[in-house]
């Protein structure tokens, strides 16, 4: 790797030259190489798979399959089975009453909200939204692209709302949710997807006591990194469902969570938490749609994870995994780019991603560059809504599926094809 | 118990009601012994569970969670496991390409389907549903009290078209489709829930020769006992996939299987098979719900079930459990009711229930009888839509749940009270 050290403004014509042609160079003889690294998306590695390889053996027998008095092997209990309501509850820090355990997915369980809405409405709606003339969402900006993806595939109209180290810009958001048509937002309040953020107390606060316009507003708590801490211990935060309830919105929120990164992605299990008003509603169309999800799998992770104390030391093994792989994309950035001004990113303590802000109008060229070099990135713009991020600047960096020295590799490559991207401007 | 071999008719004025005081003697003490008798639900019993108890311990270490090269505890391939597909494939009689696994419940994926009729519309459709004026939907009945569950849900205007020996009415049946308002109807083919009808071949080939007005009416093959003969061995029964191609209606048939019955209800995996057209639309929208189903379970199904023959194989030893339970059910209707004509009923080959039809005016007290001396029953009218049977004469019995003995005791308090219904309208 070449290092350099001078911002590519104090060179001159003929400097900028000279190094383009050695970093293009260098950028062939890495093409030639024809790589296969992947950071587009936030996959847990293979070893993390390994650590929680008992899972696999924790029901191997009849009498395994009972909890609470119930033979999970068989149909019943639409809301889930009650122990993993109990886990769910104390890792979230809301009650048993207010968890409706769900599969494999909690995507799955926030689309079914979303289409819910627009077939039958939620609670207090009015009406179905398929029969509002418009709807319009509410997307902090950058975020994860799958929450777009699923306001997109409704139709909706997408608002983005700049986030800033506390969380959204609150006070856009009030002035916002004024308008009726406006029906909810995305968050992810711990470590946000992409950046890493948490939001602060008072955002939380205010998200709590929202006065939104609509009747049926819905605040989608994606709390998809609840106990994912990379770097220290713990980090508490607020159970969203009581402070809306003292706020007087207690049917405002939907929390969700998954044991997708806790244990295997996409056969874990996952939890819709919502008031138990809600509950009563949701459950009256769910039943329709499903006995119950699978409880098996329910009880497997509940032998496993056992409670929020336990859950937490399993996500330490995870953090002795992620933080190397985080601090080698931190450091490489820092030697890399930072000299250079190119870029700007932040330092999160936990989640799966690193964010990082190029000077503008760099993005899509960067990665370009990283996929003519084998390099795969999740695509430029996806952290916006319709995927067009205004300043052409925001990429998500995915260091959790490379092994560590693939991971070194490929941000190093990542580097490169950002400062060919910059000087490709200057010359 | 006591056996009554006349017909009510004959017998005289005071011969009525001293059987009358018999029976309801009997009953009374029957009631004392506060018995917890289920014969309600298509619910296995705990013996078939621990049938299939090595499907627990087909995956215990990663070595074993790889297939076809693909590690399937991690995200990826939104349609499903390649061998999930191939094993579905096998059993149905379709292609691979035309699977779609699912999760644990096959209800699921035709809700999901319906609902997203309503939110974005099908393949063919002219507009999503939720913008249609009016949807009606044809339901062969008596049938599936679930199905009629999904379509109420919805709002739909359901039609009932009567059930005959070789299935629904096909006459009614095309006559009904000329109206474009009519999107669809519920089949489940081959041992029909509730009576066990298999459709005749020409049944099957009507079906798929259909020429509806509305260009997205949806055949919805529910093919929930593809495999699950109680008596006698496998019946072969033609794929509908095929036949609708071939009578030039490739994207008219949603087909849906599951391993429900096969290993553990609600913790099973599911398919949905449609042509490939239909798939790439379907999929086109299901990418923003979910990832993926839950993958780990589906490899262990592939492992455990192996292929149709192997499945065949398994399910003759959920049949040595079933048969009995059947041919007590029957046997008791045939020695207590039979030679009183006060009901008739199907002698089904496979599937979970026996349909009994009672004299018109009688299933409604029957099962308000049942459920005092502590019998619980599907409710009367549940087989029709909106719960109403016109003739209030079908009863759904699920023979699976109970052990034998109290099925037994369950069966015989059954034709008690359908005994004592008949004498209270003769006294």
């Amino acid at each position: 790797m070449i290092v350099t050290v001078e911002p590519f403004a104090n060179l001159t014509a003929s400097g900028k030259e000279a190094l383009y042609k050695t970093l293009r160079e260098e950028f062939d003889r890495v093409c030639e190489l024809k790589l296969k690294l992947n950071m587009a998306r936030g996959k847990p590695g293979k070893e993390q798979l390994d650590l929680v390889s008992d899972i696999l053996t924790v029901l191997t027998d009849p009498a395994d399959c009972v909890s609470d008095g119930l033979d999970v092997r068989n149909y019943g209990e639409l809301s889930g089975l009650p122990a993993a309501k109990v886990m769910f509850a104390d890792i979230l820090g809301c009650k048993p009453e207010n968890c409706f355990i769900g599969g494999s997915a909690s995507l799955q369980l926030m689309y079914d909200l979303i289409a819910k809405a627009y077939t039958h409405g939620l609670k207090n709606s009015p009406r179905p939204w398929s029969q509002e003339p418009k709807v319009k969402w509410l997307c902090p900006a950058p975020g994860y692209d799958r929450h777009f993806g699923v306001s997109g595939s409704f139709g909706m109209e997408m608002i983005p709302v700049p986030m800033g180290p506390e969380g959204p810009d609150m006070d856009l958001i009030e002035e916002l949710v004024k308008d009726p048509a406006v029906k909810g937002v995305w968050c992810v309040p711990k470590y946000s997807n992409p950046q890493g953020i948490v939001y602060s107390e008072q955002t939380v606060a205010r998200f709590a006591a929202l006065k939104p316009a609509a009747p049926d507003f819905a605040l989608m708590w994606d709390n998809a990194y609840c106990v994912h801490e990379v770097f220290g211990d713990y980090l508490p935060f607020p159970d969203i469902l009581s402070l809306c309830a003292e706020a007087g919105n207690p049917d405002m929120v939907y929390e969700f969570a998954s044991t997708s990164k806790i244990t295997f992605p996409g056969a874990g299990i996952s939890v819709l938490a919502t008031s138990e008003a809600n509950q009563a509603y949701l459950q009256s169309l769910l039943k329709f749609q499903i006995i119950s999800y699978d409880k098996v799998n329910q009880l497997r992770h509940v032998r496993f994870l056992r409670n929020k104390a336990h859950t937490i030391e399993v996500m330490k093994m995870h953090a002795g995994v992620l933080a190397p792989k985080f601090s080698c994309v931190l450091e490489t950035l820092k030697r890399e780019i930072g000299p250079l001004g190119l870029a700007t990113w932040e330092e999160p303590k936990g989640g799966y991603f690193i964010s990082v802000n190029t000077l503008p109008g760099l993005a899509r060229r960067t990665l370009e560059l990283c996929k003519q070099a084998g390099v795969t990135m999740t695509g430029a713009g996806a952290t916006y809504p319709y995927g067009k991020d205004p300043a052409d600047s925001n990429i998500r960096i995915a260091p959790s599926y490379p092994a560590l020295e693939e991971l070194r590799q490929a941000i190093e490559i990542f580097c490169l094809c950002l400062k060919l991207a910059a000087l490709e401007k200057e010359i």
